[in-house]
């Protein structure tokens, strides 16, 4: 594809890039972004590149009443060589258009916003920063403009892509944290929209963030929400554990969110032979696991810190620590490899990684 | 309070007002809305009356992602002596302080809000019709507008309430729906956002609303999450049956919106000496009074309808009518005398309308 292909729109005046040592998470925003829209009739428009800045919508626009909305996160590295590489982008695309049939957005070709993607982050390839755990954080996002306080789906929408960039999850080192678990507020449930990435979802689990936090832990561990007895996924990550030398992770129940990072983690594990269980698992079971000692590790998996080690969960104001608190040697060896491909130090035998070529 | 005690920034020109004969339902605004803003550390501002038009918002706005919004609906009416009324305001305002706590956004004054709505509707009187059925849509809604893309609970807010002229939900007269019984989707779920009136709820339900109206039902009828057989709202409406003499409303469950017209329906039925019972009811039990002819009426209650009379059930591919289909004379008299209070034409005597005093 040729750089000709899209529409772009300049600036006049470039931002001055932030210090790479420290970096936030999602407050820094590059000087161009993607846009394209969908008119019921005429389908998605071609995808252009615009410069970063405020949308404007009418006060009835949809978007602000029924949260018709979709998202996706992942993230672009600089590798070794300098250039800059996505890993499993498709992944994202395709999670993208299950998430738009949920919430009943029109699907958008995949494909074509990969291109504009990669387009996107080569003109922005400078603020890819290079500091070990940085990243340039990349946010598709979709809302619905249809101006009518009517409760259906909107005829149009704006598609954006962001870009962040992004400094390291773990500035001191990879420590395992302090989770609660939920057993009062829920996050989704079968039938409902936990399957896919919509904003309503995220601000559901502020209630139970803000009691975690009060009683100083770092994350919620969501229950399923018709027996408040099954694992779920722990913040907004999915959640793995190792018990007796096998590694668990909740199944897909029809109200988890499919994570990239989670799929990854299977085939990793597959590769190295190492026994994965997709089944059920009880929060009973845990805590029968810690204390007869065959809970090994446990960890959270997802975009953002990649794996997030637990060192304890507590449950009807009982702690539980998970072996000596500190993290488990397949939870760093998952975190290192992924990471490790990732950013390209490591090989890439399953082809997760895509160089930005344009 | 004075007309100076709130702040008001007038437009050059205003709009030209509607033909009253033909309004739609929520696509004509007036030529103001209040808006308010909250900041942490100095909560939320004085309202203020502003031109209606755009809302501008930076890309990363986390109304945009993570779906902490809220909203509320009630109807403003011409009465006989042409002075305009609201139904039962402050139920509005203390259901939307609920719903803030819920989506862990910071409560605000009701009263201060209230006062400010009756400044802006006095100012817009004009907008409000007075043929038959049609009423003055009142919207409050709220959005996070702070700029990060790290899941918590937004630091700023904006408030805005708009208006819009509509026509009457029953052009031809009030008419039996038929509506389909969906037991795939959910809508909401103990310990989730159900009792919120919060977006996500909204979009939530469009695959079944789709669903729905693809096998010519008007609405969904909401059976709950976890067994599948409790029947919940029917559309974006509380639900009502009369079965064998006696009136059951659903008990609100930890997942219903508690709606204004359900309570006033339940306190009118109370002065009448007609016996009605909030408990669960099953889909099972519907069918077997349908079967066993004791089911007698079935309708749902709301703001935008008022009463809205059902004619028949379809669940997993049956169709159940109730009676012979035709509206029936409880649900009659509800409607008239509900929409008899709100315009003004019968007495008031729970004191449940406010005239516009400003
Ligand atoms: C609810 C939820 N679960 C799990 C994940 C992990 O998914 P992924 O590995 O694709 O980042 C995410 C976030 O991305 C999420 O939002
Ligand atoms: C989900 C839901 N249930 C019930 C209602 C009825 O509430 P009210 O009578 O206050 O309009 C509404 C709407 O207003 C609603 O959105």
């Amino acid at each position: 594809m040729s750089k000709n292909t899209i529409k772009w729109t300049k600036r006049d005046k470039l931002k001055t890039k932030p210090d790479e040592s420290t970096l936030p998470f999602g407050k820094i925003f590059t000087d161009y972004m993607m846009k394209m829209r969908y008119e019921a009739g005429s389908g998605w428009s071609d995808p252009e590149i615009v410069p970063y800045g405020p949308i404007e919508l009418d006060p009835a626009a949809m978007v602000l009443h029924y949260g018709q909305t979709v998202f996706e996160g992942l993230k672009a590295y600089r590798n070794e060589n300098g250039d800059v590489q996505l890993f499993r982008p498709e992944e994202n695309m395709k999670r993208m258009n299950r998430s738009h049939r949920r919430m009943s957005i029109p699907e958008f070709d995949g494909e074509t916003v990969l291109k504009a993607l990669s387009q996107l982050i080569d003109i922005e390839k400078d603020w890819v920063p290079s500091v070990e755990g940085t990243s340039l954080y990349v946010r598709p996002f979709v809302i619905s403009t249809q101006t009518h306080l009517a409760v259906h789906p909107s005829d149009s929408y704006e598609f954006y892509i962001i870009l962040s960039p992004v400094g390291s999850y773990y500035p001191e080192g990879i420590n395992p944290v302090k989770i609660q678990v939920e057993d009062e507020f829920t996050r989704a449930v079968k039938g409902g929209t936990g399957t896919a990435k919509t904003g309503g979802n995220y601000s559901a689990g502020y209630n139970a963030q803000e009691k975690a936090s009060k009683s100083g832990h770092a994350q919620v561990l969501w229950l399923d929400a018709i027996e408040k007895q099954y694992i779920e996924e722990v913040g907004s990550m999915n959640v793995f554990f190792k018990i007796n030398g096998e590694i668990v992770t909740p199944a897909l129940s029809g109200s988890i969110l499919e994570g990239v990072t989670r799929k990854s983690i299977i085939e990793l594990l597959h590769s190295w032979e190492i026994p994965v269980m997709e089944r059920k698992i009880s929060i009973q079971e845990l805590i029968q696991a810690q204390k007869n000692g065959t809970l090994e590790e446990a960890f959270g998996a997802g975009t953002a810190a990649v794996v997030s080690p637990i060192g304890s969960f507590t449950y009807k104001g009982v702690a539980y620590k998970v072996q000596d608190g500190e993290t488990g040697s397949l939870t760093k060896k998952l975190y290192d490899t992924v990471t490790g491909i990732q950013t390209g130090k490591l090989d890439d035998p399953f082809g997760w990684t895509k160089v930005i070529h344009v």
